[in-house]
């Protein structure tokens, strides 16, 4: 089969990883376009695109889709120029957002909007990886108008690159990700500016911070260039979840006024339930999970003992973080297992290897 | 010099592996008592005390020291109980908030309040650990009354534990933990019960998750036996902070309906700086931190072919975390290294073994 025209406008990280992606398949030629000629040089560098395109219109000419991943703010104008500049090539996006672009595309037959999960911080097309989508949910949304030959072709190439394509409506969509990505970050920011402004007779709340103010705000103070638009583009539903959020910390803070144990413990109840049907996505059987933490030293070749050890008796292990690792004082490894069997033996072969190993179920209650 | 007598009052998790770290100084003999029996007997049997007591006065019968390791709830009668038991030792508990155990505490030459930040989540004597508190911050609450060599004692004592002890007031301490700490878990449980609570068009919000909520709600629905009564002992200091939270949220919510992108772009940057901050209690220089984000395949020898090809090259690793590893799908890996050069090497390292590496600096903007 001859390969298929792909245009590419915006060759940043996503655009360059998506270039790739496509070209390992095979099945592509790949075009791109960017205003910012670095950007698209260092993309034809990579071997992200075959053709550094000098106009969108020449990158758009024979090209059976044309995927556009400029910033979320210049999407709406991008995607109606890319429509206009084409005939008949499928038109889709990678927006973090998707109801203002979904609702300012011209030709609804051939635009579906989309937007890969890969949750990457880098940025600029000389970070790009092929396989950036890999096992990725691609949100895609089609609408009504959407001529069913045309999804069925985004759905193959979104397959093709390594995702799990998922299809939701615009709206939805934007109300999903309020909920699980726009939301957290909002929070992560709120959180570390509130332990940030204060000293409490003389000490800095930030030296003090345990594992989980630093675990929830990994992702506090990310990228303004990007986030900003993010916020501003999904700002109804965002609003609308942070005063849901206001409206439960209300609940909470009524039942410790009225020293409410009983409501507090149904509440920590039904998020232990939540944590389980999050991590039943991710883990086939999270109740069977066990945590094994050790301490260990900072020596060479103490990962690589610990790894191999595993490794050679084929522990199946699911996550494995080494954390905040000084010379000093060495650092705390977590693993975690799926199965107790398995466990016992993971904690065996370390405390054979003169750690000591403090095991406990992943999830609480399980 | 003669060991020591070292009373333990509750032998679970935190006392039994206070007596492990202790007993590896060879300076103490530890008596442990546990209203539970079955506690008390697998603390013996793991070595962490010497002596099962048959009674509180049994149990601080000549010790130097004694350390009030009961549920927190129970703290204020426990430690009042040791005091009147005892003559002369110096009493110290490892509750989470130190306000109300400090108030009713009767012989305040004698009582000092202790709290070891240790994060672990598991229960029990059978998973303590003689290491559980190398490296963490052990805050102390010495009064107006204390007396210095008391204070200069525990102090000591708590330094052979591996710990690092920070003197602070007890009611700046219950602030400090309700920032760093307590606001974080509510918040943690508030995120994943809203995210959990509505389905969105059929999409269920908890299987469309990126891993900020994954992260940020690694704390939630942490052992009600515990928490229940740490939120209640903490109760003011919570709602102070929580309510301070839900203005910050109002401000977020006003510079949406605003389009205030300004406001929005100062609010992460101050994030940005926070997180620098945060980072520098935990890493000298956060800014020169590098994380190399790596797809792995699920195949044996995977992790160890990495640790050994970094450590044999003598890389550095601050932090490594792999994360929900799959058969099908395999695993995503991110290294923090420290340094640019050192990142470069590792980069290398890695893509001559076959992987595509993504390479970010770890702190926006750093």
């Amino acid at each position: 089969m001859a390969a298929r025209r792909l245009a590419i406008v915006g060759t940043g990280l996503i655009g360059a990883s998506v270039g790739l992606a496509a070209k390992r398949t095979g099945e592509w030629t790949v075009a791109g376009f960017d205003a910012d000629g670095d950007s698209l040089a260092v993309a034809r560098e990579r071997g992200a695109i075959d053709v550094a395109a000098g106009s969108l219109e020449q990158a758009v000419a024979g090209a059976g889709l044309a995927l556009v991943a400029t910033p979320v703010a210049t999407l709406p104008a991008q995607v109606t120029a890319t429509l206009a500049a084409s005939e008949g090539c499928t038109v889709t996006d990678v927006g973090s957002t998707k109801r203002a672009v979904t609702a300012s595309a011209g030709d609804r037959e051939r635009f579906i909007g989309g937007h890969p999960v890969c949750g990457s911080e880098a940025h600029g097309p000389r970070h790009a990886s092929g396989e950036l989508f890999e096992g990725a949910t691609w949100f895609l949304t089609p609408l009504a108008e959407t001529e069913p030959e045309r999804y069925r072709g985004l759905h193959a190439f979104v397959a093709s690159l390594g995702a799990v394509p998922v299809a939701v409506d615009a709206h939805a969509h934007d109300r999903l990700v309020a909920l699980t990505s726009h939301v957290p970050h909002a929070l992560a920011n709120v959180l570390l500016n509130q332990a940030g402004s204060v000293r409490v007779e003389g000490h800095e709340p930030l030296a003090a911070a345990g594992g989980s103010l630093r675990d929830m705000t990994r992702v506090a103070g990310a990228n303004p260039r990007i986030w900003v638009d993010i916020f501003l583009d999904n700002a109804d539903e965002l609003a609308r979840a942070l005063a849901e959020h206001r409206r439960r910390i209300e609940e909470v803070e009524r039942a410790l006024a009225e020293r409410d144990g009983g409501y507090l413990a149904r509440w920590i109840g039904e998020a232990a339930e939540n944590r389980r049907r999050l991590l039943a996505e991710a883990y086939p059987d999270p109740g069977s999970l066990m945590r094994l933490r050790v301490h260990v030293p900072d020596r060479p070749g103490v990962l690589s003992g610990i790894t191999q050890a595993l490794g050679a008796e084929k522990i199946n292990i699911e996550d494995f973080e080494l954390r905040h690792m000084t010379p000093e004082r060495g650092g705390t490894l977590d693993v975690l297992v799926a199965g107790e069997e398995p466990a016992r033996r993971a904690v065996a072969l370390l405390e054979a290897q003169g750690y000591s190993v403090i095991a406990s179920p992943a999830v609480e209650g399980a």
